[in-house]
């Protein structure tokens, strides 16, 4: 273990290209991803590296929060940072400037998450052990401690938190089975908007070659004819025993959402994913009753553990999307698991970190919470820039073994 | 009425120091205003000037997203901006690059706010009348054009807003009287968190004095005696007839703020305001339930139209706070007006603006809408930099007869 004192901190404004049409949905028709890197330099000790998802010159905008966020952890060593990283990002989502802006949302919250993740990245790089290792080695009250349970009190205070994860160590050991047996990925680039019917349908045939049974569609196009023509070949395609999930990517109004999640039952989703806009509870809460037993699955755009906590208490989704590079990085995402747990939901995460650090995350999820890994979300298109990209073999999730959260990017090593 | 072409459009960073204490409250013990100015330059015409407040360095931020998002307008005439300004609007918020970063929430959307105002400021200065008389001018459809009422449709279809519109055209004439009568004010500024009980007895005295009949004081201390010796203080000043509101500004989690809320019920408050994190509607609401007759107050925070739809369906407000420059702005001000309309709410606007552009917005609200102005929040400290500050005269407001919406400020005049 070394001592790791962060002595600089550099946000990374870091674009990516995509292949003609992939990453399109309802909203974005053209999107241009980017990552909001935050880089935590040690002296002689490992980098930490942190990310956020982004999109062009929104880019621009969080990685400037993140410079003006992080200063504090200059001169610090990541042991005491981490011992209360609880209360250490509690004072950051709380900055006497920042707050205002949010509180505890957009672009703002972004940084924090990408500096939140570069934290942990050199936690588990300056203890030698892959991200899921150090989670699943934390004492309770180690973890608990990384954690900002604040506005959660009446439904999970610090003891609460506590009872969860002892209430499951008895039968950790019976489910470490799936650090050799690894998990389902599903396959989210088969079906963006723009990709045509043959592209769509080569895409998903190729997929099922490579071990694949599970599917996301884009749905929410202008022309509602084609929505239902896409979703009746993908049934096609992956037969009955086939899993499809449709994603509106926040599409619709209420009573569009209505109609057009009733019509799209009829295809047999698993889920429909952001049906309307993400500050919409009380929608989501009537389509989950209307659309029943299709199920509701919604997170990449809630912003904070708050939101989640008021989803879940009034029933608005099925599947929880939580994403830690949307939420306040994987403090904020283990917190939202631990409600999640409590509320017995499944979490599926939305992968804006392309799977890198969900990966990790999901397996503490299963082993340390009890929380069942279904399956998780593979979007490969920035894999070639990542020095250690999730390894998906036979449609199956390979559990990483490198030091970290499995966020170093190729151009911030040959930088 | 001149052609009034958008030809440039800057973003301002303007800083503003306060008194000792002044706006201290129990999350921010000293801040720093700020404001986001937008300046919209025309040729040979009136500049149009928007704001949004924001506290020190994260103003930053938001003027870079104004420099961002505002581009579109230039080479614009205001009169077609505003033809079709709720779609307008809503193309900036759902820019491709930004819209990632809320949705509608955020830095970007102050911007939004900033921009839209001054967009409305140089639309009724090209007209050559005050923000409120345009608003009165306006014929329903122009109004209501103006507006962006996705993800409302449930509740508020373009229909509905022209019927709301329509329904008070006949009794508004009786309503105009308050243009020369004015309405009260009440006073913000004697109960700020840091001021010691001599200031704020000295302060109440002096604001009794000047025609003040209502007050806030923020409570949310450490030390819960102090609200509560505060609190009973001022009821003893003010009278059994004197109105006082208490603002927690976000302070407590959800066991707290019912145990201090019922104790601060007993000093009988109009409302007590904010007094848990802005995203929690379920905290609000069962707040709501447990400590009345005292009503809740929240907007401050309340980022966009569709979480006011969700708090007014869940019922977790009593007084609407809705902020010109907390939301997209004059037409998503307007937009939860009307949705306030219909849960028939009282709006009782938070001043991000120090009550510049809100005196208009009250005035419009009272006669166009029907929704009675109890009172507007009066917050002196920055008065001396606006070129037509708002005038409060023996603890009344008087009605602005300038062209725009009050928003110039001496420093741009100057530049």
């Amino acid at each position: 273990m070394c001592s790791c004192v962060i002595q600089s901190i550099d946000a990374i404004d870091a674009r990516f290209s995509l292949p003609e049409g992939a990453g399109s949905d309802a909203m974005h028709t053209s999107p241009a991803y980017a990552m909001s890197l935050t880089n935590l330099k040690t002296e002689g000790g490992p980098t930490g590296v942190g990310l956020a998802l982004a999109l062009g010159d929104g880019n621009r905008l969080v990685c400037e929060a993140i410079r003006m966020l992080a200063q504090p952890l200059v001169g610090q060593p990541v042991e005491e940072v981490m011992a209360s990283f609880g209360k250490v990002a509690r004072g950051m989502a709380n900055d006497p400037a920042l707050r205002w802006l949010g509180p505890h949302k957009g672009v703002v919250h972004l940084a924090l998450a990408s500096i939140s993740n570069a934290c942990w990245d050199l936690w588990a790089k300056s203890r030698g052990v892959p991200l899921w290792k150090l989670l699943l080695d934390l004492d309770d009250e180690a973890l608990v401690a990384a954690l900002d349970l604040s506005y959660l009190e009446e439904i999970l205070t610090q003891d609460e938190a506590l009872n969860l994860l002892r209430r499951e160590r008895p039968t950790r050991q019976a489910r470490e089975s799936i650090l050799s047996n690894g998990y389902p990925g599903y396959d989210t680039s088969v079906g963006w908007m723009a990709y045509d019917d043959v592209k769509v349908r080569e895409l998903t045939l190729h997929a099922i070659d490579r071990g694949f049974r599970a599917f996301k569609l884009k749905v929410g196009s202008d022309d509602e004819d084609r929505d239902a023509r896409r979703a009746a070949m993908l049934r096609e395609i992956a037969g009955d025993s086939g899993i499809l999930m449709f994603d509106a990517n926040q599409r619709w109004n209420a009573p569009e959402a209505m109609r057009r999640c009733r019509v799209l039952a009829s295809f047999n989703p698993l889920w429909i994913e952001e049906p309307t806009h993400p500050d919409d509870i009380r929608t989501h809460v009537e389509l989950a009753q209307a659309i029943a037993p299709v199920r509701i699955a919604a997170g990449e755009h809630i912003p904070n553990r708050i939101m989640f906590k008021n989803y879940f208490l009034y029933g608005g989704m099925h599947f929880v999307q939580a994403d830690c590079t949307r939420l306040a990085g994987i403090s904020e995402f283990l917190t939202v698991s631990l409600m999640a747990r409590k509320f017995q939901l499944p979490v599926v995460p939305h992968v804006g970190d392309m799977g890198q650090i969900h990966q990790h995350l999901v397996l503490f999820n299963h082993i340390g919470l009890g929380l069942k890994v279904k399956f998780l979300e593979h979007i490969p298109h920035l894999r070639a820039h990542f020095v250690h990209p999730a390894q998906v073999r036979d449609g199956v999730y390979q559990t990483p073994q490198e030091p970290g959260a499995s966020t170093d990017l190729k151009m911030l090593v040959q930088a």
